[in-house]
């Protein structure tokens, strides 16, 4: 064998990784298996699609299969379904025929949406996972016999789709178990600024089992979404050393624990740069960058992934919610000793039209460690976070973030960026503490 | 003498410098000098105040001269000229009486617009620098009789006036003297995006001489906006080092070169960290945190200003403009070994509604040190630009910067942010030139 690639998974890892082991060695055999209908489909446009703001699914993808196999010369086989990987023997068994030899097996299996068991399976129940899960639930809505829905989980993915259904004319109630929406993402202190938006648009139910909601026969649909998971068992069952959340564990340079196998995208734990350790935040950025490096240097080549600071940003009706590094209770729950600054600047200079409040926190150690921020507005928080982000990587303290030279004009910003606004008030609530 | 803090100068650098030596010693004396009728007016917004998007000057005034007066003690004295100072003797002579005593002095005098002579001075003539030049330019422009306007230079401030008048309903020319638009703000490759935009708006005179062109009897006003110089006569006039543009040479406490004598704002030559050396860079959140640490400093207390990186960001018409660290041709004026590598990225992801293009060039050293980025765009331009100037801050490569963990959702950023598809392009050309 000249030697061949082989891919699981054709998401954006998979697809991203094949696309750079081509590069690496363009004499290489390179085949993708992918269980769903579609390759390089970006997952995170799923609830604008259900929206009707991208018309089409294949809007969604980011090259079409045949430019895959034409032009870049990837075998890519759709609606395959894999089996198990022997690491021993280098086989994939698959549905699609004998086992596939491989010189090199790249796993991006993805993400596997966490499900709860619901009462009457009569009634369509869905997830919002797969082009496939988002074009049968757009197809329901469209048919116009959707009046009421049921969201479960008020994470990002859960008010990204009550968001979307109320755009489509769908009353929609979400019931969150946790008391407060968004309990991954930000601090209960700054989710209560966005629940007081999402009151606005949906009928919100928070500390509420779903279970017995569901029952409810007013519902036309429920959709559940209480979460991803790593869809790592083919390659635990393999004995690959897995960590957080169960996902796969890999160095630097994507490789797991097994020989000839790396693995990317949302079923790894990649280096977490804040916390110093592996964590699972299964996230499109990442998995883009971490299929290339596992591609490259699977074919050969050389690359490192730098690690995550854990940088996310949703929009939530007419908010921007960005968030990076670790949150209070993230750096508590991981022994840090952390505190937290909080302000409400503004978006714009104080007198320029359309001015809006602009909620910012900072999470730092007492002694000026920086460790993350979040940020809530309509407007300036989604690209704001990557001032932070980019703080993080560098391991700037709090000092040396009120020290930077941030852009300024009326129309962009007060002439103290929140930035540095929520950094001055954590130095001074520091100083006031000694 | 208990002890007097004089500050010469009631912009944002003197007015914050009395705030923070208020607040480290409660028992100074603390006198401001002012020549205009106002102080701590945001310059910044004086063109939105022309628009009319900001109805009264008065909004522009962060606060108003009884707040200073009576809830943090300073004594401020509005049209008073100041004629010198006499470091020797700790005096400054004015015009509203006596000579005054000073134990410690801080000059915040701002800048000062340069002028051209212009013919016909029988027309009226502007500058859009303090409240009064444009609350004057405002009362023609409302009197209904300017129906042609002649501005002149196309730097940031000469576009800003140009659009408050064409908001106006003023037929708008601008004549600059260089073939380009914002000749030192952005590269000419970059300016080219801009000045297509700009012809759409207004009759746009590249490389031409205003002098003769501002004898055509058919502009009812002409607007001076050729650029602006330190007003650091008082303290050369006394003995102060200068440095570039004549701008008054500080340390990084603000100390000039005369004991007792601190100086901030538009009048200095901060240091600039991508530089290594002072640059005469006058704008607004440097004015305010060098009067900061001025006047912390010269009350007792202990500041340090950290330097500037030279970001700045305009709004043209419907385009953000933004720059930060060094453009090619200033690397390349200091004598640095500098490349640059451009992209048309997105401002969101491309099947997201409202998706627009976003021009960025990053520069950059051939191994690999970040000196500067600009963005040109109708969206996502503005605060982007502080992803790269916190990088530079910290001084990160351009490795670095394609390592970063920016935030990304469909409405906001394609998955791979414009500053990391930058960072890339600039990786390929260098990998490519070796």
């Amino acid at each position: 064998m000249a030697g061949r690639l082989v891919v699981l998974g054709g998401g954006a890892a998979g697809m991203s990784a094949a696309s750079a082991a081509r590069r690496v060695d363009p004499t290489l055999d390179v085949v993708v298996l992918e269980s769903t209908g579609f390759a390089a489909a970006g997952l995170c446009g799923l609830p604008y699609h259900l929206a009707g703001l991208v018309p089409e699914a294949e809007d969604l993808v980011a090259y079409p299969p045949s430019y895959f196999r034409e032009r870049r010369g990837i075998d890519l086989r759709l609606g395959t379904e894999v089996h198990g990987v022997d690491p021993a023997r280098r086989l994939v068994h698959h549905d699609g025929g004998r086992p596939l030899e491989y010189s090199a097996l790249v796993v991006a299996t993805g993400g596997r949406p966490s499900t709860i068991p619901l009462p009457r399976p009569d009634r369509p129940g869905f997830v919002v996972r797969t082009v496939e899960d988002t074009v049968a639930l757009r197809a329901l809505v469209d048919g116009g016999t959707v009046r009421r829905a049921l969201v479960i989980g008020a994470g990002y993915i859960g008010l990204e789709t009550a968001e979307a259904l109320v755009a489509r004319g769908v009353s929609v109630t979400v019931a969150e178990r946790i008391d407060r929406v968004l309990p991954t993402t930000v601090d209960a202190e700054v989710a209560a600024v966005v629940e007081e938006h999402v009151r606005g648009h949906v009928d919100l139910r928070l500390g509420t089992d779903a279970i017995p909601l569901a029952a409810d026969r007013s519902f036309d649909v429920v959709v559940t979404c209480t979460g991803v998971r790593p869809a790592a068992d083919l390659l635990a069952d393999a004995g690959a050393d897995t960590g957080p959340g169960g996902a796969v564990l890999v160095d630097d340079r994507m490789r797991t624990s097994l020989p000839g196998v790396w693995a990317a995208g949302d079923c790894i734990a990649p280096y977490h740069r804040v916390l110093g350790a592996p964590a699972f935040v299964p996230l499109g950025p990442t998995a883009n960058k971490t299929g290339r490096v596992a591609g490259t240097v699977a074919a050969g080549g050389d690359a490192r992934f730098a690690g995550i600071v854990g940088t996310a940003v949703v929009k939530v009706f007419d908010l921007e919610v960005a968030r990076t590094g670790l949150t209070l209770a993230e750096a508590r729950t991981a022994g840090l000793d952390a505190v937290a600054a909080d302000v409400v600047s503004r978006s714009r200079a104080k007198y320029y039209p359309g001015v809006r409040p602009l909620h910012v926190r900072v999470v730092h150690e007492p002694g000026g460690r920086l460790l993350g921020a979040q940020f809530v507005g309509v407007e300036g928080a989604a690209k704001r976070v990557d001032v932070v982000a980019t703080a993080l990587h560098a391991g700037l303290s709090v000092d040396d973030l009120a020290d930077l030279d941030l852009s300024y004009a009326p129309p962009y910003a007060p002439v103290y960026d929140p930035v540095l606004a929520v950094a001055q008030a954590a130095q001074r609530e520091t100083a006031a503490a000694r």
